[in-house]
């Protein structure tokens, strides 16, 4: 495909007036709940209904014929009427000098109906339109309150606000992602499901996140790349200014296929997407799960200087699998305390704690032990990254240890991650300690396997600086 | 190490009578935590408070200053004392017939203490005591009632009573998977943290669980094997009957080095126990979660009659990366429908689901298409195992499909699992579903590792029948 035009998505993300084409007072169709959610979530832009059969006001909001008829510069026009009429409406939208526009509607080159989906691309075109989907559940941004997914929002846990933006072809793996997120203590910056990608297609969100100063964190989930070139131009510029993580699907025979059949995607061989990837320093995820194990840690940590690990614990055994873990890993060692740090050592801990990494605390360790501890192997020149294991359900382990190593964290001069395993009790201390600023892992292989992805960007960047 | 006799564990699991060596006022005290657990927990047999100082009643139970003035016949007691006390005790017990006892002590080999060790278990051989320990956290079952574990009950979520039997050398680890399972449907048969295994080892409880009824599941964590020979007899045997699923530590230098100095295990090579369990049809968990997600394989279904995996999904992306965890694996494959099952899915499926597997129901399948897609499948002579993906964000994924897959589960003839992946309203859905039968995996790679290790234990016990 050529190069072409690049799109500002400014104003979709970021829209000082939205128009909801296809807003409906039936509250089951999809034009209702847009409407709806943007209400609920308290968007304060200006916001508009257009419903070519409507009179009376929806959900309070006043309802316009045609979007030409709206006396305003429309930022984002968000499309959600049955695929025949998208192309008219789009039209409209063009002579109405709206800036963007998100498509919602389906029945479009994922049902074979190619040629009106070419038409809408010609004509957003022509208009100068950036514009999303088709087939697509859109964007959502917190911090604007711009929220076009048409999903009940009770079947979805809102996330909080953060760094982590979320780009995935598939509207399904977007939605359970951001609904999965809603637990985790770091936030979200933008979601972006642009489903056919006609238009405006991964690069170009990309592009617009690479500039984007609220994302820190890129997550990617796709099943095929069509810009082939363009994406590695982008890819060679994006990571050397933040950390892109990718889910690349269609990674065995059985999987490209079942994509082809999804979004029609030309998954090419997942080697050369993976070959792509790798040179170019993106953090590559086997599945949902290190999607977010690795959205965690580049949410909360810095690049470390290399890849030395000390571990404590206050459980033995989770201390010995976290060792198997770390030195499981291509590139992840067990730090080698430092004399002087295992003369501070010996002289703070109790005669029951053995001076070696893993570094046991005991079942009885509290706050004091746990902050004399991280102290001296936070100085410790052999170490650079911690990994703190609190068990909350032994006797010693309670929120005054939580306390002190978000205390800790503040001043910490390496990664500092926290490994802890259980139910509700610790769940709550995951909670207070991610509030903190103390990322935490929910078993040693997420961590170490977070741990290294980390390290090796670190490494990427180091390389091509 | 010599072979030597066998322990009747039954006394220690289901005791008739108990009694608390070590109850104490102090609150704060190991003894005053694990009798107030026998109250709270409601075990109905008779129970005992035994303290040399004590006078008056403790927790409302009688006190006597030695277990030879209780005139009844003690099945467990359960020793709370420190170390040096632990033989006068023990020699008591013997004299007043005691069968068995847990002694949660610590302060004996793994302090280097190793002939105060000696001693306890030459008096414990010398009465007939089956003793566990010392330096552990003991036994619970919940169908008994026993629970020996000095742990704050707030802070350790309750398990349900189901048929999963866990085995930890570890206390902490022990502690955690404990915790960790009281979120998951299947529920707890029994849990042994036998520490020091000074007399009574993994070899006798494995003895026991393979005996035991209401074990379905066992679940191992171990550091190290002290009796070779006898753990290879017992292998053999075991895994005929019920599946066990090992987690071992020490499988890096690191962690082997780790290990010992834990436990003072001499893990012997990792590579060596590793042919061992897999020689026996271990199935060999690499981390925590991965004991979670066998646990619950094993405890829902049955072996398979093969590794054909049909798939069915709301969500086409997670669809494909379920073809892809699936596809990578070793042993499953993705099933190709048969004539018949096209023919029926093309009659009561809708125009826009293309049939094929991974079969994309789309974003607004309900319990009617569900159920329709699940019974063609199930009767399809190519599929040996059905998993249905639901993501509960979608607009049709409610209630009622969760109560369809309830019922087709009862009659169904083939292992079938869900995935659904995502926050509140999710887990609601799924603790609606695994009271129902149906267990439900957080990811398509631990789906399909769980449905991996119950294929490979299925063409074990083929292969050894």
């Amino acid at each position: 495909m050529v190069s072409r035009k690049k799109f500002d998505l400014g104003p979709m993300l970021k829209p000082k007036s939205v128009a909801v084409i296809g807003a409906s007072h039936d509250s089951e169709k999809v034009g209702h709940i847009i409407l709806q959610n943007y209400i609920n979530g308290g968007y304060s832009g200006r916001l508009y209904a257009v419903n070519k059969d409507a009179s009376s006001k929806i959900l309070g909001i006043d309802v316009y014929t045609s979007i030409m008829k709206i006396k305003d510069r429309i930022d984002l026009a968000v499309i959600a009427i049955p695929a025949q009429m998208v192309p008219e409406a789009l039209e409209e939208c063009g002579k109405a000098k709206v800036k963007t526009a998100v498509v919602v509607s389906g029945g479009f080159s994922e049902v074979g109906e190619t040629e009106l989906q070419n038409e809408i691309v010609r004509i957003a075109d022509r208009y100068g339109i950036a514009m999303l989907g088709p087939n697509c559940l859109g964007v959502m941004d917190p911090r604007s309150r711009v929220d076009t997914l048409f999903l009940p929002t009770y079947k979805l846990s809102k996330a909080q606000i953060g760094g982590v933006s979320f780009v995935a072809q598939s509207g399904a793996v977007g939605s359970t992602v951001l609904d999965l997120i809603s637990g985790e203590g770091f936030g979200l910056s933008k979601f972006f499901s642009y489903g056919n990608a006609a238009q405006v297609d991964e690069v170009d969100i990309l592009e617009y996140l690479m500039n984007d100063d609220e994302t820190k964190v890129i997550v990617m989930y796709i099943e095929g790349i069509k810009r082939g070139k363009e994406f590695i131009e982008i890819a060679k510029k994006i990571t050397k200014i933040k950390p892109v993580i990718v889910l690349k699907a269609g990674k065995t025979a059985a999987g490209a296929s079942a994509a082809h059949s999804h979004t029609a995607s030309l998954a090419g061989s997942y080697e050369a997407h993976d070959a792509v990837f790798r040179q170019f320093g993106f953090v590559i995820a086997n599945d949902i799960s290190e999607l977010i194990y690795y959205s965690k840690i580049f949410a909360y940590e810095s690049e470390p200087s290399g890849g030395r690990v000390a571990i404590i614990t206050n459980g033995g055994g989770t201390g010995v699998l976290t060792a198997d873990a770390v030195s499981s890993t291509k590139h992840l060692t067990l730090a080698e305390f430092s004399g002087a740090t295992k003369k501070i050592l010996t002289a703070s801990m109790p005669k029951l704690v053995n001076i070696r990494n893993p570094l046991d605390l005991a079942g009885d360790a509290d706050s004091k032990r746990y902050g004399d501890a991280i102290a001296a192997v936070a100085g410790d020149q052999n170490t650079d990254i911690i990994a703190v294991i609190v068990l909350f359900q032994t006797p010693g382990a309670d929120s005054e240890v939580a306390a002190e190593l978000i205390k800790i964290k503040q001043t910490a001069n390496k990664p500092m991650i926290v490994i802890s395993i259980g139910s509700e009790y610790t769940q709550m201390h995951k909670i207070m300690m991610e509030s903190g600023g103390v990322p935490v892992f929910d078993s040693p292989l997420s961590a170490a396997t977070a741990l290294e992805g980390l390290l090796d960007y670190g490494n990427y960047k180091k390389a091509v600086a």
